[in-house]
């Protein structure tokens, strides 16, 4: 599905960029096969490579992103839903909220989808992207009568229809974080328009730690903060295919990347899935103005930032799924050593739950609470989405670190998968390393590279540093709880209590 | 209003019972009021309390009750409900939830009610002992064709004509805990049927530390765990008034309850409201039939318990209402100390109202996440009802900590209000007590004396100690944790993503 | 002991001031027949206190006092010492440390304190308050050629033969906190000189909260900061009798101060100890030039604020004394309901006196590595004595929480002793609150009343709060952290293993 | 070094032994040396390693234990003493403790040399077997009349003497937890004796992830537990050549071990420096008398693993340069992106570095409060050294935490040191992720690295699960600090306090 014509001509039309998703994505199969034989500029450890879907370190990044697209065909009520705007069912991933219980059934597919695959799916981001752009370009259009709703959701409609991945795209590299984008000394630092035309707008810059960039069809590029007036050349969304000419994408290294190829299955404790971060460099490419959602009002850059971390904070519902597995992958190993009925095991499995369905309830609450904007979109709590993503930075470590106490040293001290296929040591480590008898030896190992797969391997990078980052670090969750927590009427309330009220009667 | 008639001809009949609720309490005066002249054997400190209406350290917490009926008449959209049972509106604490949404309405009110008094109100024991005895009463009946349903709703659609307090009693006092209720040595140590006659049941015994007991017109016994067939004698549950002959009330001690009494309104710290817990002694007491729901069916007694505490622990929500002052409190000390601004006061808001939001997320999606029961009443998740009331045991502790280190030291080395009082060491205390200019050194005091009242004095009684114990111990929700987990599943789901599903095939 | 002399003469000599004194305090009994009889300006509640030893509130913080006493004579060689100034055996509150074991003594004491009084015993301000000046003192005569350190050793070896309790007095009121004592709209808001004159200083202002001044024979007064040096009056140290003209105290009310007064001593919970707090005001004090050891030299007064709160910061290891007892009170109640072996239990009290073991081994290891100063006192490790007190500001909570976890709910419920004693409900307390077969009903609620006393009554003034602030506040810590964590040596350490020394030859 | 007369005669002589030895390890370049040419059978990713030295993957666990030699070089004040055993200087090491102040001494090496190479340097264990088989072989000897003690001072004579790596092999994989050693289905699954010869014993089994194995000249087998007396083949304790025949090694895989490899030194983040685990198999293994020290003594098993792992316990302080380092690269990282001086994050270094100092503390108090043992050995505090231990599993888990949240995202999306060098991209990955002005991009990414080195790389291996498991998992502290925490002595302190002494004569 390479984007030829726009290689050629230089200047496409909107139905050409469209062109090669005339037929619609119909299953994960599909997906995959979707993304073959595109020409994009990817590299991996200093090589290019020339077809992502046939490289072991990338591909069960997107056998995870399949995953959506199966959930959707084995459980439809589930991963997909009925979209007014295209009048279809559509995969869920592509779905404007627009009530409390959609978010709260999309908040039950993260979750699942968490627990499918152990990591991060990296369709979230697109779908958050969705939410807040249809709001927001909406209320651009109510306050200035520009036309970027309507620009959005024909968008929006192919999309859908077309069932593709959509890839947001946020955060810039910053440089010099006390400075703004145009007092930066070099302005590409932010993602900007270099120039404008009658046809579109041509950007530069780069976009940092990209999730599932490569393995999407379609970005949506955001500014990633407040923005002042001169910062209009910075203010802009835009959507544009991932392999629109001037693009570069380096995949960025993860913790045991290589686990799978060097070691094999069992090392990478889960073979099958993975996430994926890239950086994303943009050279003078060209976005249609079909395609551009916000063009220098950068007035509106603050809200829409907002209301997607508003989204996507609650988005991280996902790592109670892998809280799910971790919590079942310890007991497992406790099992196999024998010692899952032991007083201090079970504790330590109740903790874990009760710390993983603390992070549920809270996103949870959010998604119940949700209120409608005037484009009718629902949006999460605003309190309530910050404080359970402010959960998730604190959790899922101590999870992980009780999954480790619970699963004891061989976790990290373990033979590889080679070892067992010798001749000569393979016997040895199946008689030391088993367990209580009738478990299966490498049974056992499996589990416990799970564990340190998600704890200390390749997808602890998702389980615990994207926790942390992804959506924003903790301090923009406890900005955004200082701006939340009314400490005026709280004040209010203590003074009357205590008594202030009545001070003028009582004398002190 | 007395007891009169149950005293003299010893067998009342119901309408006797409830001849002196005719008048339905219109308010809160009026149940102030109702709660005169009641023969009632109360003791506190050793002594008989003759009018506890009069009595200073007991009125707060009638004061606290009357406060659900002035939520009522100020907020009738929170305080009050429309019951399909009567027929009409009444007070929300008497209504059994039939959706999600009344679920969520009953918790919000539930955190108003927390911040309008800065202690336990009383009243959702008895509220949660009617939602678990609407299901449970129905069951039995649908499974041995019992008429209990009908005489719960009969005694309920009373209560609700009448709109009294109910107090629910289920904490018996135990003795050897490792014991069921028929190997005690002391068959007393449960409440139990002494005797049973053609009008009703005659029962003996304890209930320890009942909250607003004094306070309340009727009371709902109920069985405190899970019964065996041999202990049918102390399986029942039943209605009856407060002040039926046999009963003996001690209030409690608690920390600072004579503050009011020795000191002033400002050494009280919140003069108004305080909780109240009492042991209620029953010697032969009896209750008809139409106000017996359960009379020996022991297998219903751990349902009935674990539904009335599902209730019952997400109605802890309640202690974020407290969490809301105290966050004000500890924000409006800061703000005369003059360090509002300082960066690690401001951090530390933060946290105590990240730690207050997630204890109320997780409260609040066990509501969302209702499900009706047989009787068509709903019930909270139970996995989620049991993790609020587990963050409940852990973060008033924290938050109250962090009170105490932004509001400093003085919180526990103020002198009295009589201090003030004195003319040689009132205008020195007034002088040297003084904060940033502009602030009155009384009121400072004031929300000093409110912060101590909270975390180390009376009202820290419920804010603290009864977090911990009410509705259950920390180990209890544990259990109920540990049996809501789904290990099983969550043990497949880690087995299918470490490759074990496919080991026949692999070889290992 | 009256300081007659001082009130009809107006201008002591150095001898009267002492002569009270001749007699040393031999023991206990001595100390508390010392305080009798003195003319204070004493205030508890808005009344004078006459006779403070008389007064039953106030008694039980002379009486913890007075433990230091006996602990020097039951175990001399933990409560006394061999002094090299006055080369004879004295009570080791009144040494100067010359070595790190006399450190680790000196906490050994402290922690053995803790153990047998359940509270603050007041003692270890005016020790620390040696400490600091006996080093200041030498350096501030080495720099400048004053004779501080001359006087400050003649007043010591006075009261060192008197065998006296010396306070420490430090912290000043400070108004507004943003501003330096000069810049006050009241000047009094910081202790201060008001005159000088041949004789002597002439002082008045307050300090607040001081910890056992009603209960000392001596203060020792000291600035609460860095000064400047438009803060030359305030920047002073002097040593007064507490019965000196123009002194005014006024008791602080501490949580259930009044329990052993309106309920008994089962409802004190630990009727026989407690700590106190007082506010002192200063009109016009006179302090002769011999007890006069710092008199303007501002640039000194951060160094002794540092020196006194390594010091004092150290000193809170006698919370681990506390700690002891409340985790024995847990144990003690969990064998009265005969779950002391359930392994919840079981772990509670491991997680207790872990902590409880952290805190003691950072105040130790303070002590083992100190340092000497110049005048050959020895100072705590300052990082560690940091660390200690921080950890002070943290884990007794969680002590705190998991005792009242252990112990149950009757901890806030429980009646009176009053109601024990009554004819008619006493019995059936007893009958209802009886534990475990075997175990008096009696001592079950008096070993509840202990952990209410030390968690939420009036020694947790001292267990929770005090430990917050007393020696400084936890962001007090924290800044001094700060400053001693030599992150530049750190981040070398880093840069070199990050290979960064290397990049000139690496190409980077 | 090659082991080869024990190869060709099948029966070595003491002296034979030792030959290789005869000119003893000067210096690091020396002992690396000393590690060439021998003949073990090593595999590592299911292939024979031929010589270690040469392997990337292996050699940096050889550097860091080579570091051990360089202090001792460098700083002969921290890494070398002098031993009366000998009487010479020795490398700290080699070293048995006989005074508080050289555990001291050794916990101060032992973070100094965290510091140096962040990360397991590998030689503690053999350090703390030695001082364990010291006291533990005089105790035999004393009580049943052998001559172990004898046995191992000629031992370690000559070690010392020959400068070498001893390693401490104690962990058997124990197979079904519930059964001792002589009722397991496969006897080999703890090590065991099959033969006793005239000159020797034959042991047969294995001991699993031992630390730095491959890397030393002789091991150290120690019991693992506990042993009764049908347990006698499973109870001895002997010293053998690494390379002694019938002896195999198993290299574990790390996080990230081939990071140097597959990467290069800036993709390793500590391309210099890492731990080793290996599993060690016994297959007829020769011990001959002279190096065994004990032999049966069931009844002392025991004590051998209680003196060990008090001694180990406390090397964890190890951890604490490690911690040094991190909070270093968080500072540093910090630096990079401008935000050093903002409060957040100095606060959060503040965090880490109160955390680490925790640790520090109570791992130096139980140094400092050793007591001897008979043979004139002195042991840490048994009580602290648990603690010191415990703290070592949660807080390293919490500095790793706050290091990435103040690293960023880009610590686990950041391109290879390859792309760097890819003339396409390197120059894009030079401009995008450079960070304040002035700071060398390429030095960004390596403190980066280096973060996730610690945290989710391959030293987070020592750093956070070996903190978990190393010396005994979190449980075995519990039970030791169970064991000592004297709950008889705290529940009878409570009870005086509480007045229980009291209760003949008050009545109760």
């Amino acid at each position: 599905m390479p984007c030829q014509h726009l290689v050629e001509t230089g200047m496409p039309d909107i139905d050409a960029l469209w062109a090669d998703f005339a037929r619609p994505i119909a299953n994960a199969d599909d997906y995959i096969a979707s993304l073959r034989g595109r020409r994009m500029n990817v590299f991996f450890m200093g090589e290019r490579v020339p077809e992502p879907v046939d490289n072991p370190v990338i591909f069960p990044s997107i056998n995870a992103m399949a995953e959506t697209y199966r959930l959707a065909s084995d459980h439809p009520d589930v991963g997909s839903v009925h979209t007014p705007i295209a009048g279809v069912r559509i995969n869920r991933f592509l779905h404007v909220p627009i009530g409390p219980d959609e978010l709260v059934a999309k908040h039950e597919m993260q979750r699942e989808l968490g627990r499918r695959t152990g990591t991060c799916f990296q369709r979230c981001v697109g779908l958050d992207a969705i939410g807040a752009c249809h709001s927001v370009t909406f209320d651009i259009d109510a306050e200035i009568g520009t036309d970027y709703h309507k620009r959005f959701l024909g968008f929006l409609k192919k999309a859908q229809a077309a069932n593709v991945v959509i890839g947001g795209a946020m955060t810039d590299p910053k440089g010099d974080r006390s400075k703004p984008p145009h007092r930066q000394s070099d302005p590409d630092l932010f993602l900007r328009i270099v120039k404008r035309d009658a046809d579109g707008i041509h950007v530069s810059g780069a976009k940092m730690h990209q999730t599932g960039a490569v393995n999407s069809h379609w970005l949506i590029v955001m500014p990633t903060m407040r923005m002042t007036e001169a910062d209009k050349d910075w203010s802009f969304v835009g959507a544009l295919r991932v392999d629109a000419p001037g693009l570069t994408y380096v995949v960025g290294r993860q913790t045991n990347d290589t686990r799978g190829v060097d070691g094999g299955p069992l090392d990478a404790g889960n073979a099958q899935f993975a996430g994926q971060e890239a950086l994303i460099v943009f050279d003078n490419v060209f976005i249609p103005h079909e395609h551009v959602f916000m063009d220098g009002e950068w007035q509106y850059a603050a809200t829409l930032v907002e209301r997607f971390t508003t989204y996507h904070r609650s988005s991280y519902v996902c790592k109670t799924g892998l809280g799910d597995v971790l919590i079942g992958a310890a007991a497992e190993a406790a099992s196999h050593n024998g010692v899952e009925a032991v007083s201090h095991i079970k504790d330590k499995l109740v903790e874990m739950t009760h710390l993983n369905e603390t992070i549920y309830s809270s996103c949870m609450a959010g998604a119940y609470r949700a209120k409608p904007m005037a484009s009718g979109a629902y949006l999460n709590d605003e309190m309530l989405s910050n404080v359970a993503k402010h959960n998730v930075t604190r959790f899922p470590f101590e999870i992980a670190r009780l999954a480790q106490d619970i699963a004891g040293g061989l976790v990290v001290t373990m033979p590889s998968e080679k070892d067992l296929q010798n001749n000569e040591i393979g016997p040895l480590i199946r008689k030391f390393l088993q367990g209580r008898s009738g478990i299966d030896t490498v049974d056992r190992m499996r589990v416990l590279r799970l564990i340190e797969n998600m704890t200390i391997g390749r997808n602890a990078v998702g389980y615990l540093t994207e926790s942390l980052h992804g959506a924003g670090s903790p301090q923009a969750q406890r900005i955004q709880i200082a701006r939340g927590m009314a400490i005026e009427d709280k004040k209010a309330r203590a003074r009357k209590l205590a008594g202030i009220d009545d001070r003028r009667r009582s004398g002190g």
